[in-house]
């Protein structure tokens, strides 16, 4: 199978009539080729020969870059990092305009320049692979492959987060399509769900078809330029009764639940489909959009809930509960029986872990503390509550080394996520089922 | 029939589930009703309750605005022009710690804060609005509303120009579809180009069949989030030879012309659909992506041409050519040739005007003067030429008004287009005919 | 405007690549050209070369009876409905083989044989245009043009019934395809509904559009070999109350009612679109069809009737009523109340001539005498009942020389569907409202 | 995974809204059950309550049938086989009309109701069938289940005549639908190709992806009324030069060739989908079209070919060439060279197999003895001619079990496919290339 980079090959052929680049740079980008794609980049980003030259010529770019190697690369990502941002003394100039402005008039137009002139050069050329068949992938792929070093230098960094804000323009939510995927859609499309899964594994096509079967569903959102490839997807499981067990919901195979028959949707498993729009928020979008769908189909609805993973919790329990560290079975006990007199004390646990601890935030829009969590925190700036801690939920290998073999359901409650939405980004607390409060013993 | 706010109307009930506002403002929006706005404008812009919730209250902003009556909305406008821009002591502030970093790091983070705040707040709200269904349109339709007031303030002018960039980003060239419309076409979006021709008008249905057949081609970009609205279109007629007259373009009900008999394909009309978008360029590509259609379709064709009004040319010439405006009839000779002997001698002016007269541009990617003429500025920063003058090619009162009667061919040759572009851009030097350069006695 | 046969001209050049026939027959298709003909005919219907070649030399066929002028015609359609059905010599043989098999083996094969004798040969020919692109189309064309003269002979007579069976096998409604027409249509479907529509005529693009809008549904059959050309439609118009008068229901621009806030949808129109259809019956299944369809949709529906015409009232009337004939005023009486004290006795008269008055039937599967109107017989037949008659429902000329400005409403209960088609085929009995039946003094 | 017949019982519920049949039939039809069924029978043919009613009857037939088990479908065919034919007296009374018919217009309505009369009765229930949701598709599958007991009487024989020309009528070619499949087609209709391919197993969906590759083509015909389930489709390879061998064109994983720089498509694989189609003839017409449309598509391509299997070879061979026997291996040679000698002699044998022997036809259309060799039949009925027998093409244990490891070209000249269709029909003469015909001293 091919890689990405090697996929996006192709497309470049395709852009270029089947040409190779005409640069002839060395894979590792030596110096004395870099001045032949600074021109290039030059003309490119100052828009030479016109708009519809200046994206061409973006095209012949994205052909140098992929045919450099690993080490030409990060040259390729030094060069535009370091030479292609604002200039500093452009920006101390425009700054003395705006300070120097004799009336708010003249204020304005320098401060409308000074926002100009901060812009990055750069911007310019990610642009204009927009525009270009395969170009937003393209960009979306460049910023994958940029993540890895992104901390090796600021400049650098603020590369990757011009990047970032780049993509999250495109990919705002108003330029998305909600579509649910079902065993009609395009292999082309299907096959990027199997790629794509991140939480539970497809394991090949009868199993996908399983997971599209009547009592499931799949819905993903789609950018109008990239229409074969999804941007991130949640899968859904229709039942009677909020399941406390993993396993049940991905054997799909004996599932044919009626969803009018059924009073629960749970969402199994969302999955971002590139690492290269880490940083761009989609996830809230989606669950919100998909709850909106369901309960328009399937009034009966009364649960909207998550079965979800404690990612955190094992590494937090090794540092802050030592004194049970020697109790707990190293591996998933055979006999369940073992540990099931730690399960109260280990739910307890779970349950402040997930509740009560808290780290500080990054996000400037959070002005509380957040769950220590990264699920919870997720699900709880969505507006959902913590609503049940089921024991044995996920008796793997992997379920018991991550999480002791918890799993969490969070519940969405339609007319409370706005509430409870702010509530925990302005004081940070927690909403939690009265259960899981009685069993910290915290007020109500 | 309705226009284009009360066709929002229904879009908005659509929104907002058959509700009218709750909010009850007073049509001309009285002081004592601006709180209760602003209140509703700082939880969408603040984003309370989550995102899914702050878009859901645009909507309600939406329905407010559209509510109002003239006075109503000239206030709402400068209620965001006036209090919802970036804040300027948070600028200095940010100045300030840019001057004052210690190091490059500390720099280029402070100089991303500074961004950030010169970015206005109504910024978000704008970029709200076009996650909703129809909510782009709405955003369109808005900067409309603002073209005829925007010049009463800086503020005004401001806003404008924030709306202005928005729009650009969300119809940037690489979000948008080129689509060819035909007699197959939904009727709901045919009946938009009978709506939005701008050039010839389209008399009726039967008129516009006429545009779509056999020897026409219509084409236009259309953004994934205005699915059945065009953003600018543009219509060609396939002909032997170059069309010196307007009529025959225009009496489509005769045309039979075979495509692949052709060697001329002429755009004879171009029109931006929206007001709304004004300063926001499409023309240029998509002039260009037919062109490349086209050829790409029928490489019979050879000449790819416009026939052009000169709608700049008689206020020029009223202006210039004193001397001839007591010869020259003030209305369309009846009888051809009245105006025979003045023929050579207009011609003559009406190069001069089209390839010598300059302005200063304002555009700031232009370096040099740019040509008088509208229309040949647009032409001739797309890389065309000026290729022929015809007389009488418009003997309409109309025709006679602005231009004489006079029409002008500019030609798209793909080879040249990148270097005419360019020189033209940087010299202000204006590519024409041998023909027209010998009138002018001008050296090649 | 092209007529129908001329649009095929098209169709058939586009067939043969742009050829026209290779026969060079006459127009009037003389003695000495039926030999060429009968060579090609011959040579199709054996399918020398192998069906595709059959198929083929089908297009030289259509293109030769497209360039025939009407006297040419008549003389083709009376070469193939002489020549080219069954042989009655074959015909006698194959009875005395029937009649003479020893077993019952043998008498199957027998007459398996019989009745692909019996089956004509230009059967082969028909089924031949149909696997051409537009070819559906053209054997519906040719059936239209042979219904003005198919009753000068026997022979023309059985060759009509036979592309009746024909087409009636090919219109089956399995193959035939629900659709609703809205604004989103293409252009090229929706001019051909104001073509197409038989009962009240459609005046221009925006009458159309009314006739599309929120409180009027439009439904067709389509075929899935004639994907732009809709085969019948019907027009529904949602509404308060079942109507008594025409006009409100023609003027769909002021109607935006809800189908929601309705407990009415009368069919008020509906158009067969090909005459060479006629005597294949679709109109049922399309009613039927759309009655299934709304109720699914909008179950708050409690009345689904129709507001018809009285066709042959008049003409009864004037002959069976010669005592009332003087008192009727000649043309629509300016003052209403002029024709008030007729109105009594001519709603009895109407009920009677819906209700009693009989002829006896054509169709085979029709045990009884069938109401003498024909749009009663169409309604009774699908299951409907008279429910009542309005006066001046329709007070216009026309109306007033049918049906003396009377309509009716027939009513579809979708429970008594059944039983009532069985009653009126078995006995003749017409269903009726309590009403009408009291007025005519007859036993419920 | 579900058989057919399981998955058609979802079909059926839906029909239904859910229920099982309301007759409650034994599963295995005992007398005491018919009664009720024939009732039903008889209503739904004689269309009672109109034809929507008879078609929501024919629904519940349908449940019935599906519910039986093996011996009550049995006695469920020999029901509709005895007693829903024509009637023997009803036809000798309508020969005697015939006979006795005083004139020639009295003769054709004789004649057209003897046609009718012999149409049997149950054809009104297959066609009612075809109107319902996953009607056609119920019909071929029940066809599919009449075929292995067809021959134990003659009246089954009938009725699986019948049904296969009801069948032959709703799969006219005019009906169907040429698709290419491609990997951007819906997975429900790819999975059909793995579930169907009857030549070349396809190996799970990598396999699949392959034979859709740049170098591969996949068409299907598709009908209107099942339009996820293809009715036949073949499978093309784009190479340079003729193939000699099987194994590279099922290595599609390698294969990237470009259609544009191939000079040769082979047709590798053609599988009829449903059984119950047996005896409609559409691979003629799939190849052909396909045929028209690669040209169209690749005018570079200069052979279009097959590689075919020689499947009645072995057969043939054992009985007529015994004095080889004993020297050929009896499993595929591990040394080629083993068999290298009896080359000349097995080749000189294969064509003369494929080329000379012959046997009657059972086609009324084929005048003269067919070739013996099935698929031989089958490409010479198309107008192919064999092009070359290639050694070892095929050195699998089936290969050598069935034709000595021998594959055949035949090659599709398309200006050469009618006359040579005509000669095979005429006169069964083989067309053969200049090759073959010398290795078989025949003239040319």
């Amino acid at each position: 199978m091919q890689t990405r980079v090697e996929r996006m090959w192709g497309q470049i052929r395709n852009w270029r009539g089947g040409d190779a680049s005409d640069l002839h740079l060395r894979p590792d980008l030596p110096d004395r080729d870099t001045a032949r794609l600074r021109t290039l980049l030059d003309a490119t980003i100052d828009g030479r020969g016109g708009e519809m030259a200046a994206r061409k010529r973006a095209t012949e770019i994205g052909a140098c870059f992929l045919a450099l190697d690993s080490s030409g690369r990060r040259r390729f990502f030094e060069l535009i990092a370091n030479e292609y941002d604002h200039n500093d003394a452009e920006v101390d100039a425009a700054m003395d305009a705006v300070r120097d402005a004799p009336n708010s008039t003249d204020r304005a137009a320098a401060e409308n320049e000074l926002r100009n002139i901060l812009r990055p050069k750069r911007d310019r050329l990610f642009r204009r692979f927009v525009g270009l068949e395969g170009g937003l992938s393209f960009l979306v792929d460049l910023r994958e492959e940029l993540l890895p070093i992104r901390n090796e230098s600021p400049e650098l960094r603020t590369l990757d987060n011009d990047l970032r804000v780049v993509l999250a323009r495109f990919f705002d939510i108003g330029l998305l399509r909600l579509e649910r995927l079902t065993w009609d859609s395009p292999a082309v499309v299907l096959e990027k769900l199997i790629e794509y899964e991140a939480v539970h594994e497809i394991r090949g096509w009868d199993d996908l078809r399983g997971r599209l079967n009547t009592g499931r569903r799949c819905y993903a959102f789609f950018h109008p330029a990239m229409a074969n490839d999804p941007v991130i997807f949640v899968e859904v499981a229709f039942t009677k009764g909020v399941p406390t067990e993993l396993e049940p919901l991905l054997d799909h195979s004996m599932d044919q639940t009626d969803p009018f028959a059924a009073d629960t949707a749970t969402f199994y498993s969302i999955s971002n489909c590139h690492d290269g729009l880490v940083g761009v928020s989609l996830g809230d979008m989606l669950i919100k959009s998909v709850v909106d769908e369901l309960l328009r189909e399937f009034p009966n609805l009364e649960n909207l809930v998550t079965l979800s993973p404690i990612p955190g919790f094992r590494q937090w329990f090794d540092e802050h509960a030592s004194h049970l560290r020697a109790l707990v079975p190293s591996g998933i006990p055979e006999d369940p029986s073992e540990a099931a007199d730690l399960q109260p004390e280990l739910l307890r646990l779970a349950a402040q872990y997930l509740i009560v601890e808290r780290r500080s935030s990054t996000n400037p829009t959070m002005q509380a503390e957040r769950a220590l969590d990264p699920v919870a925190h997720f699900h709880l700036s969505n507006g959902a509550e913590v609503a049940a801690i089921n024991w044995l939920a996920n008796p793997t290998p992997t379920g018991w080394s991550r999480s002791l073999g918890m799993m969490v359901n969070y519940r969405y409650v339609p007319d409370k996520l706005e509430q409870r939405h702010d509530s925990y980004a302005e004081t940070g607390r927690v909403a939690a089922s009265d259960e899981l409060k009685k069993l910290l013993k915290l007020d109500k």
